[in-house]
């Protein structure tokens, strides 16, 4: 897509003409919204399902993947697909896919049969005690815009494709195992032996409708989506400290995750005198200090997080022998995240030669950064305009199907405003209004990608 | 006992006195030694209740108070003074007493009997997975320090009694549940139904041989014996460090516990930026920071550990809303336990300040400091002097049995070396001419007690 704007504005064009020659003109597409109301509706029904017992909406959702309740959840979606006219099906590998057939007479040919599809959507399971708004706001979104296009009579150049991905939040087999990565061909089938709960990897699939047999089908090969697109609340507090109504995820953050082991020596509490100790909790408190200082030594949006922390014996009257401890990194830069892991790495041994402990590191994870594709994110930008909404670049810092989706194509995300930055809590909140701009920036940047390429 | 010094060399003179009518002269009381074979013996057989199962004497032991190894072991005590001529009895509370009986012809009336005893033993439970001297060493060596007088024919003015306390350690039902407590007048009968392990604190009293129901029968009354005399192994590294056989105890330190409590906010460790956080853990950290500042602040040997840290949520992913630390501190000087916590409080305001957290503290424990009895102190270091041995005052780090009866009397405690000051651990250890050395010591600090007052 590099250095295409140009064709890109020229296609914008020219696309318009295909929009004439459906039923309606450029103008008609401009003034296309969402169902605000109706979004709002099909999100609070959605909520009902992992929703605490006698519990309200507020009270927040778990609906862990492959439970009793992301089951129920999924069957609501797909009984509200197919009320709007969409024929749902779910991939070998569980992900509920839907094509937008327009226009709905059959015998009429598609008018974009040899286009390659804009894929658009998220994912409707939460973490356990999760929120209604992380993923359930992309795939409700992306279902409304389909409806705004059906309902608005506007076809588009490019077959239009829904997906609502099955296990993005990874609270059931670990968050690389979540569904994109096997439609992006990233996982192999042994893994399918894995077991959660007492349950195989395998059976989990079968039980949301997917095929582990076929699990090898679920993959599409590069460049099978003219682009992705997913709309997710920010789950950071920057648009709302900001002001601004939409946020044009410039990448997904790389993320490089260590556990320190630190060794020192448990001794009793009261009769080693201070110069004799080889305390671990105090290495692990000055290592914890220095990943905060390793952080924010540089300028930049980079994150550290000491988050897991297990001390042996974990005895007030006892020094500490032994410290586990988690650090993890995030930022668009590969790069940085090895320079501060390299700081870090530096002062552990000054802290290893005060404290008389020893401190290894093993890498635990890494994810690579994904780029949001720059063209998608002008047509974004165009979008939001287009809407009179303001917009603002900004990094996602968490993980999303879309950096699996960007393995096999161009890809965009569309962040609105979370109040305080809150996620993956009952307390996270985005007001209707963001939901419905959101949602039609979304539906704007479909359009805007039908013009491109 | 105070001011008492001079009347007390005089009083050590006319003792000598008692000692010919008995049988034998200061010569002789001079000369006599503990069986340092014996004792060895002794301390090897003791170690096999409670040892790892297929385990040897270096693999340690694991005879917490109550336990099964706990009932045998102190069966094989029991029947190890009976064959050394003393007929042990259980008190209420569970401790084992026996009078040393001499002469042994029972119609003879005994020397000493319108004096007060001098009281000396120690315990023989031990932590989890504890070595094999902590306690043990006090306990056989005053056993073996009435053995020689008896083999000596050396009569003394005050009767001897010896004890082996029961539950010094804590593991059972907490530290403040020793049952030296109970004879000390500590312990309320309501505490009778605490449950361990699905047993009331009666019924485990009860298994070692107590009666509950008697169990204020156990108490003494201020002023009941002439003293109370602990051998026991340093479990710190300041007489190995100073190359010294005999360390004498100037008192058990206080110790004052606290809870720390920080609250901040659990949030999303990729989307939270660096100035939005409020970290719980890294509160926590500069928190551990601040104690160790705090104590090696001013000179001493104060000590403070941090010993115990929960987090929460404790996901690599997630920044930590709430931890909750221990604070131990420990000093001969209570107010100088007072100052440090003072400073580390005013610390706990920046830290929670910059972090944008909320620190509280809660007390979990306060020990009053027991001061040993300087007349015993100088009697330990006479009888060291006699003995041919070098010796260090030094504070005790540890709780014992003994600050317990610093309430009823005047106290002093014998501490011998611990080879790189391990303590609470398998690795425990003190050399057997160190064991000998300090029943030695004992042995001779009960004569020179028996002189004084």
């Amino acid at each position: 897509m590099a250095g295409h704007t140009r064709r890109a504005f020229l296609q914008g064009l020219s696309s318009s003409v295909v929009g004439l020659a459906a039923g309606v003109g450029l103008g008609a597409q401009n003034g296309v919204r969402i169902d605000a109301r109706k979004l709002r509706e099909r999100i609070e029904k959605l909520s009902v399902f992992g929703r605490p017992a006698g519990g309200a909406f507020a009270d927040g959702v778990s609906r862990v993947a492959y439970s009793d309740a992301d089951v129920a959840g999924r069957r609501f979606v797909m009984a509200e697909m197919k009320a709007a006219g969409l024929q749902p099906r779910i991939d070998p590998a569980g992900n509920i896919f839907a094509r937008r057939v327009f226009p709905r007479d059959a015998a009429a040919r598609p008018v974009s049969a040899s286009e390659k599809p804009i894929l658009f959507g998220s994912h409707i399971d939460s973490v356990p005690n999760g929120g209604n708004f992380d993923g359930d706001l992309g795939s409700l979104g992306a279902l409304a815009a389909i409806e705004a296009l059906d309902a608005a009579g506007v076809a588009t150049r490019h077959p239009l494709e829904m997906v609502v991905w099955a296990h993005e939040e990874g609270f059931a087999f670990g968050r690389g195992l979540a569904c994109s990565r096997i439609v992006a061909g990233q996982i192999a089938g042994g893994d399918m032996e894995a077991v959660w709960n007492g349950m195989t990897r395998a059976d989990a699939i079968r039980r949301i409708g997917g095929d582990p047999g076929r699990i090898h089908e679920a993959r599409r090969p590069q460049g099978a989506h003219h682009c992705y697109l997913e709309l997710h609340i920010e789950q950071g507090g920057t648009l709302e400290r900001a002001r601004t109504d939409i946020g044009v995820v410039e990448g997904i953050v790389a993320i490089d995750r260590y556990e320190a082991a630190i060794t020192g020596f448990a001794n009793h509490a009261g009769t080693t005198p201070i110069p004799e100790r080889h305390d671990a909790m105090l290495a692990a408190a000055h290592l914890t200090v220095a990943v905060r200082d390793a952080v924010t030594r540089a300028p930049g949006r980079q994150v550290g997080t000491v988050g897991q922390i297990e001390i042996t014996p974990n005895s007030p009257n006892v020094i500490p022998g032994f410290a586990r401890l988690s650090i993890e990194l995030r930022d668009l830069s590969a790069q940085k995240l090895v320079t501060m892991m390299d700081d870090i790495r530096a002062r552990a041994r000054e802290i290893a030669a005060t404290t008389r402990t020893t401190i290894e590191f093993s890498q635990a994870m890494a994810a690579a950064p994904a780029v949001a594709t720059p063209e998608v994110q002008s047509a974004i930008e165009r979008a939001s305009g287009s809407l009179g909404l303001s917009a603002m670049r900004l990094p996602s810092g968490a993980g999303h199907d879309a950096q699996n989706m960007a393995l096999l194509g161009p890809m965009g995300m569309i962040f609105v405003p979370s109040v305080g930055g809150v996620s993956h809590s009952p307390k996270e909140l985005t007001s209707w209004e963001d939901c419905a701009r959101g949602a039609n920036a979304l539906l704007h940047t479909v359009l805007e990608m039908d013009r491109v390429g």
